[in-house]
């Protein structure tokens, strides 16, 4: 359940946090929009990204680009951030991931919107970036949700991994 | 209510001005936008926004991008800046200061089409990019800012926090 | 009136010019356009442009970008050069020196489609970007003006005014 | 034939492999994609491509990228890399490479969307970077595959050779 | 007339060629396009074009993109080098060379699409970058075209002339 | 006083601190040095430096790079947040203010070397960039700060303030 | 004569000033420095530099890179800009200007050090970057002047000119 | 003790390794450098780096840069990785990181010289780069480091923390 | 011998001038330097070099950076291009080229330092670059040079021939 | 032995060569310097080496950079070409490549000075970069090789692995 603005600023404030290594969708907090009245983007940007290869055990590294257009609720950015620490010692595939990411915050908040990108560092010379969307069923961002997907990443940064 | 181009520049010559640090809305001027006959786009890059953390009382620190089509009524450059100023002191969240930002500026000018974007500097690994916009409301501009909502930002910039 | 392609070459050919430091649109010459059959785009990039400020008379800085696809006539590069030189000590606002050059290149050549985007120095922490665009009425090209109104811009570049 | 997710994840612990340096499309594992309630894209950046002219038997090298939204079946990323070492002594031409890929991937995953875009390194002056793709034949994917062949690349990088 | 995959290869095996330094259409060979059965883009990156200014007798220099979505016929790369070289001690204005690569590939290929686009070196200040294209009548490719030509460029590269 | 590196960690566990935005050096904490058997540099980047003009009231930004060998005494990278940002409200120029950060830091620390460099953004076309340096007097790293003027910034950035 | 800070920040407040066109060293102000008891480097950087060709007519454009090591005068940075702006309808030779610059401020300021570096847009093809120092005579700077002249930019930037 | 060059990739060969997720330098293993008879540098580029604060627990992420001109033996790239590994869950400041990894190379290799340099992403709007360095003492390398530690870092980057 | 500064102009404003297509050291013209009381460094930038390969007569491209500290005579920027443009139809290899455009500088100017970096496009995979340069015999400029030899280039640049 | 230059344009003419995919330093050619009268530098960027890891053969990637100064011998740069791709299917360590490298063209060539700088790309969340460099024993070369190698890459790339 979401808080007001202002209890979610508790969180803010504190800091004995406990930093959970293994992956815990509970971590995630949600607030109130107040602007509801309106579409808007919030974007994460997270370089810190880090979980562990279901195979090998081998730390992955990604960069996680989230982007959502709220609804009623809107997520807490700190319980973000631990949310997404809590991938550390938590074993997955790049793409699982991804998903997992978008459907817990789309669990947590119920966006009109929303999409997760994820940019891995290499492995034996190939780099993976997963890339997934939603929009509410039955509305118009469903559609862009589609529209999105049709247009993702036509014009691919250079990479040459160094 | 807005100046002539000529009254405006009375402003702009005139530097004895009082800096308020504390957020007020009153600072921003108009003026009469000389080529109504035509849309156009005017954008301001603002690079030294700053604000306060309502919780923790910490600096916030983001580049702002605001690009809008003028209707009768333009924002003078400088009273802009003065107005951005006025954030220094004040407390409130990445997302609701650009929202308010917007709001102030329909207000002040009842403008065509107009948009806000913020990108803040990161806290705790997470930097957070909100973007808002509005068309006129039952015009032309009213689609193009759900055009440009439904295609927004699907390129993130490479971000490292370095 | 536009001259021919080989009347054109006699200009580009003599370098006794006057540089003329007022504005002064009758600096601009047409030629004709070879290639009616077809639509295509010329693009003049023009890092070096400067006027005064109206009001301060301090000198202002911008790179401006002109786009356009020919009809009949074609403005020749040179005094384009010239043109754009004539706005050295000549006081005026940005927007308004952008939608100038844009009516005075109409006036000239009466092109299918043509945008004029000028891209300033800071002063104050804030920098100012004009766009503004023309499709000739009642042609597809009005239409694409609006198009490309209605999707400017949408990728802002970093802008950190250093 | 595609396998589960666990009976793939042999072949990522297992490195005693064979590095075959012949063309094989043999080489190429699918799995299970477990997300087929949705599409979202994986993207391959995989800048070791090497191949050999066939008439001068002179290497050639590029930067390929492969993106696709699965249905049922996803490449396996580890038997990727060997299928892309396959061409590492095989003659062929850039735009023919591209094509085997994008039909050797075809084959093996029936995905819903695919795109394959190879960046070479300059021969005599000039580089060549052949792009393809494909859609599911009656499907929204075969109009998606021309709406991206449509708008590709319509912002080329910039290119010096150095 | 094109020829086969096979003759082809003979020239690109040949070094014993003359550089043409004029202008000159017929050096452009043509081989067989392999895959007829679907669109698909091949992009030529050339750094190294250099012509002649018609009047001053100045040497110009650009980088010139061309793409094109073949038909049944294909330019082969040697000869396309060649081709280019042979405006070395040519004179023409920048957007007359465009046009007539672009002619030249038409008649040479009759390609479903092509587009080319130059980017000069500075004169006087100002750079020019023309940029022309094709679709074949009566097809989609000509609407594509179309759509092409009226997206072109909106996000133009930061150019400063250094 | 210098606190043990035990002690150090109190506070940087412990975010309920005071924002202090009047220029305060005793907001400055120092513990001690585990390896002063050996010269290491430590470097702090921060771009969130700003101050106000002394006259005008204007705030002014920088990016400040702060480079040091320790001897006995570090500074807490906290309490440097904390003193940094005490110059938010605090009038004073730019190259007095490099200095008294340098200043404030060998008295706080005692350092074998260090020095201070600020970046500042723009003011009427121009931007400032202050550099100081200390060694200890008598010691070689005199010698050191005297030969790292002597060399300073040959390779200036490209500045365009854009 | 050097004003004391105090006397300086008046001007820094007044901005009813007269933009000189005309070359004028007159316009330079220097205040006392504070720091005399320490070497460091003030360094200016001016991309808005302009004067004119002192055949042609032409403006020519430059960034210039003013550093230097303060004695007993500093250079008030207002006074600078109007300097700089004075060269706006001055002509004279790239070299000449940089000379002439360094030389008005060694006759300002009787710095310790200083050194000018102009960086000029193309003319023909060819863009000319000017750099010159100025140690004082009989004193370590002098050793220093002819020590950073000799290891002048042995790493050039990459310049395309475009 | 040191493994022959052959025996060392048997270690390369077998990926059937445990990541330790508590720093453990015992996981470092030598080979034989084969060519002792010159000086040569080898660096590890390590982007990869994670640590935890030891007072928060919160994640710390660095870039590490290791250097160092080889004796008699030299560091297996795979053992260095699970070393670096490590560091995953092991709490410690970033100078410490920084040196104890240094210690840890001179105690496995005993080079001739060697340098470490962390370049950790932000917290609290600052971020840190600890760089430390070692020359076998009484030899010429000794000096080398004094030379590259008064010499290191005058050109720092460009940090902006996005 | 050397013009005058006056002398000089005349050329700079006469553009009916001959663009030579062979090489010929003779188009040089030389003008007094009015600075020699003080070492300054010149640079000039020349991204429009191109010859002939002496074997295959294949064109040759690069950007060719020059930098001279004058003693008594300067080298006129305008014959320097037209000299540069003279290697347009001439066949030498890249070395002797820019042993060649040293010597004749020399030559012409007799200058204090000069040095000539080439950095050509890549051919067959290779991209080569030769610098060279000289030292008045005698004096504390051959030393210069033999120091800067020393220190040549010791932070190459990226290269991917893209 | 070396050719004269004459002889060796021979080769650069013939294409008809065979492409070797196993180490031989038999491949290398030498011609005569022709300006054995002074130092010059020449650099080969090789983007394209490739050689195989010896214990996992699979294939490793790197960008080489050689910069010498020729004695009485240059390298010819077809036979360098077809020495690098001789790497191609032979299996060696990073560093033994690199010092191989050297150890041929030092005895091809008898050059003054030699340097050999390999770039990899990564390998399990490592790159590596050797460096290593040669000067004729008992000449000033050796101190040479000895002040670069002391003062080797104190500012290393930014490397992410993307
Ligand atoms: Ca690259
Ligand atoms: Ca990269
Ligand atoms: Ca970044
Ligand atoms: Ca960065
Ligand atoms: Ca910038
Ligand atoms: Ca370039
Ligand atoms: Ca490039
Ligand atoms: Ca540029
Ligand atoms: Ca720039
Ligand atoms: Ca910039
Ligand atoms: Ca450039
Ligand atoms: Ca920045
Ligand atoms: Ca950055
Ligand atoms: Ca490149
Ligand atoms: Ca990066
Ligand atoms: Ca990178």
């Amino acid at each position: 359940m979401a808080h007001s603005r202002d209890e979610e600023v508790e969180l803010l404030g504190n800091t004995n946090v406990d930093y959970k290594m293994d992956y815990d969708p509970d971590i995630l907090e949600a607030f109130e929009n107040r602007h509801t009245y309106r579409d808007y983007f919030v974007k994460f940007n997270c370089p810190e990204f880090t979980s562990l290869c279901p195979k090998t055990g081998q730390p992955d590294f990604a960069t996680v680009y989230i982007s959502y257009i709220p609804d009623e609720r809107m997520v807490e950015s700190k319980s973000l951030k631990l949310y997404l620490f809590s991938f550390r010692n938590h074993g997955d595939f790049h793409e699982d991931c991804m998903n997992t990411i978008l459907n817990d915050l789309v669990e947590l908040m119920d966006p009109r919107y929303i999409e997760v990108w994820g940019k891995f560092t290499p492995r034996g010379g190939i780099s993976i970036d997963p890339y997934t969307n939603y929009g509410k069923p039955g509305t118009k961002y469903e559609k862009m949700a589609e529209h999105r997907m049709m247009n993702h990443d036509m014009y691919p940064e250079t990479i040459d991994h160094r």
